[in-house]
């Protein structure tokens, strides 16, 4: 224990659990510039003992160097609940090769936190966060000597995407809480843009885990011509109030947390402990379940015993047990949280996860969306008219002229049962061939919701263009990132 | 907003979340005596707006004014991991009446955070925590025309019981985190003292639900011979690294409070922000689940149109997400987070989740906690020989007798199987009859843990005196305070 903290009591146990805390906010309060903490590839990490217990542990958010590619979108993106971005960056990576005719692409959709580095490459060679399920030959889930793969970092991430922690176009500081609300389909609206600026016409595949699984859906619905199939992995047409919970309660860590500000931290000291709070939180939703009872089971640190202990005593009793991370699965989660809590802006935290709760794919939602939008649809027009940024020569993007064609749905007055609603929602993926991959143990996207969308699409259209798989991993949700054998087998077997 | 919020930027969205937070800490920072928090019934409680939604709340923590009893043991309590309380009290209530020969008392075990206020009775007619399930008659779970029913707030409590909150007897100061650590065992040694003094040896059940389902087992473990009977309610036998990494989860949020101080925060401002977040936390694992989708599902918050906005526009669309609580079951975590907060104590939380997370009625548990305890024996007699406190009349405790006496279990060298383990740690309770009643819905105590409960109790005795129910309500893990028709029905036909 280090004898400058200031309120150990000689009376009263130590707690490195909170000096830890301590030492990480001391250690960033001496530094300049603290916006680089999401730039710098970990170099700010603070070192923590490594975590006991083998198990497969997949990378979550690979903070990437700038070897990711970037495209600009000079033209302004409307927003559904009414925000505009005049102009916006999207960083993409990409692996194998674009055919002669341009219909080999699959674009990859990503998880909450994840970067567009979905593989390695010549550019990288950090292993990316699906690193086992692309690469060469029909071993892969993807094989890149077939495919060209897509996988961009969402709008409103901050892994070279425009989010919050981007400079607002007015007085170039970063956005903060100025940034608008966005959804999922604004997400997907700003990829269309890329795979347009690309020349690309109709997606070979829109695929995507977890936040993915919804995006692989939303990216149909805005463009049904364009895409050729869907694979949804441990997705959901609609987020459950048990998954808004779990995402609200770290949202008010982070929101909680002083050094949030209000979103206005990037001159300061980021909120760091409400990071580390809400990845300890998202943790158990990512896992949870009978893999962590294989693993961890009841299992606690233990001190090694001394020879002299290990001579005079066999019979030793256990550490006694301590408030500070103690069972396995303590220093499991306290690690987790350690790891991310620098390494992930909180303002993106909070808008990506928003845009997660607020995705639901039956008819009235949508039909609330359209109305929004309508209301607002003036606004891009005045902000082209009143902009005094140059354009590029890039076409108007097939979305943009789309918000004004669009057909609305006809309003149905009376209330229609729960299924339909989303069977009514879906109409637009009635003659898309969809792969649906669900997990068993899965408590943040739970089975019942994947089963609930195979259903749903299934009703809309040919049964047979709906392919669902149930797993039995014993990951929960992070199935999607560790079983290569049975996730990547469903989605190999389904691209050929 | 009010315009001394220091953060607020005019071109920034408002945060009403935000400002709440630090209202209550505007307010608790006037306050003299802080400490009186969690003595005083609920007024000091942040009023909030009421939350939508229909559907039981129970009533979670009660903080009675002080008309419970009070026990106090003089003779000194020796904990399982070494730690020595010289003396202790204990808040107890009491409903019906003791028969002559002292043979109809039911010991009451309650869950984490509820005080010794079960039953409304004529000194205090708030409602209790099992209010409906405790009364004349045979309509009631427990019939207190029959029974004499005995709840206590747990040692570790804040609720009249000695906890972290207490005075040290050395300073007179609150313990804070010098409080010593405690396992359910001890919590139910201090009940065993309070059952001495009532002059009852053979209690005709010990009862409980959720961590008293834990403790009406552990009360059989250390006193097989006074007790006629167990009822253990969404209980286990032992704790899940799920539930561990739950409870985890809160302790963080209020360990990282700057305001926790290490446990010493009783003259300055008590962790409130911490509190709240782990409350919404412990709610999730409380409910979740099916009820919520039935009663909340994805319904946000809605601004009532004015009238003007009825007469011209019927189409209007729904308000626009905020990042404050939007949906509903937001509103309704961040509702339970602002009623608890100020409501019970930090460190008791911290001491007696902790405390659930050691249960572990497995024979080498078991066989740790006795090792540690004969390295400690030692501790009560000199206690007692420098002890200056003078001593009452009451008799050493059946229990502290035992503390020399019990049997050490006898090492096994080979590791046995899993629920071999579980048999064995559990044989003192093989005579005993005992109820069990799991929830399927139940995300804290899986449904699956009161079945291993079941089938170790069948598999070490008479399989008939283990009588296992099932129950199917929607309300998760609070099953226990909500379904009195199944659960008080189960109660009252085994207890015939």
């Amino acid at each position: 224990m280090s004898s400058s903290i200031p309120h150990q009591r000689p009376d009263a146990p130590s707690f490195p659990c909170v000096d830890a805390n301590e030492s990480r906010a001391a250690k960033l309060a001496t530094q300049a510039n603290k916006l680089t903490f999401i730039k710098q590839n970990n170099q700010n990490q603070v070192k923590i003992e490594d975590v006991e217990g083998e198990g497969p542990e997949p990378v979550y958010a690979t903070p990437t160097p700038a070897t990711y590619q970037s495209f600009t979108s000079h033209y302004p993106l409307l927003l559904d609940y009414g925000g505009v971005l005049p102009n916006f960056d999207i960083a993409y990576e990409t692996w194998g090769s674009l055919n002669q005719d341009k219909s080999n692409a699959i674009l990859l959709h990503t998880g909450l936190s994840a970067s567009s580095h979905a593989k390695s490459h010549p550019g990288n060679d950090t292993p990316g966060w699906w690193e086992r399920f692309i690469g060469p030959g029909s071993d892969y889930a993807i094989d890149t000597e077939k495919f060209f793969v897509i996988c961009t970092n969402v709008l409103g991430g901050c892994y070279g995407s425009t989010g919050p922690s981007s400079p607002h176009p007015e007085d170039s500081k970063p956005y903060g809480t100025r940034f608008p609300i966005i959804t999922q389909f604004d997400m997907v609206r700003a990829q269309w843009r890329l795979i347009d600026s690309l020349g690309i016409h109709k997606l070979y595949a829109s695929a995507g885990c977890s936040m993915g699984g919804m995006q692989s859906i939303a990216a149909a619905h805005l463009e049904p011509e364009r895409v050729r199939s869907i694979i949804s992995i441990s997705g959901t047409a609609r987020s459950g109030s048990t998954a808004v919970a779990m995402r609200f309660a770290q949202r008010s860590c982070l929101m909680s947390d002083p050094n949030w500000n209000r979103g206005f931290y990037y001159d300061g000291m980021p909120p760091h402990t409400g990071m580390k709070m809400a990845r300890q939180i998202a943790t158990i939703t990512y896992r949870s379940g009978p893999e962590w009872e294989q693993r961890f089971s009841r299992k606690r640190r233990v001190t090694p015993l001394s020879d002299d202990e290990m001579a005079t005593n066999v019979n030793n009793p256990g550490d006694a047990p301590k408030l500070c991370p103690d069972f396995l699965i303590e220093t499991y989660l306290d690690h987790q949280g350690e790891q991310f809590c620098l390494k992930y802006d909180a303002n993106s935290l909070i808008y990506v996860s928003k845009a997660m709760d607020l995705f639901d794919m039956t008819k009235p939602a949508l039909m609330d969306i359209d109305q929004h939008r309508k209301r607002n649809e003036n606004k891009v027009n005045k902000e082209l008219l009143g902009s005094k940024t140059s354009h590029s020569m890039e076409p108007p993007s097939l979305d943009s002229v789309q918000v004004n064609n669009r057909k609305p749905y006809i309003s149905t007055a009376p209330a229609v049962p729960y299924a339909q609603e989303l069977t009514e929602g879906l109409t637009r993926l009635s003659k898309i061939p969809v792969l649906i991959i669900g997990v068993h143990s899965d408590i943040l996207f739970p089975f019942d919701q994947q089963r609930e969308l195979a259903d749903s699409l299934r009703k809309g259209g040919d049964p047979e263009r709906v392919k669902f798989f149930a797993l039995d991993g014993p990951w929960g949700h992070d199935t999607f990132l560790i079983d290569t054998s049975n996730v990547g087998g469903a989605i190999r077997g389904f691209l050929i």
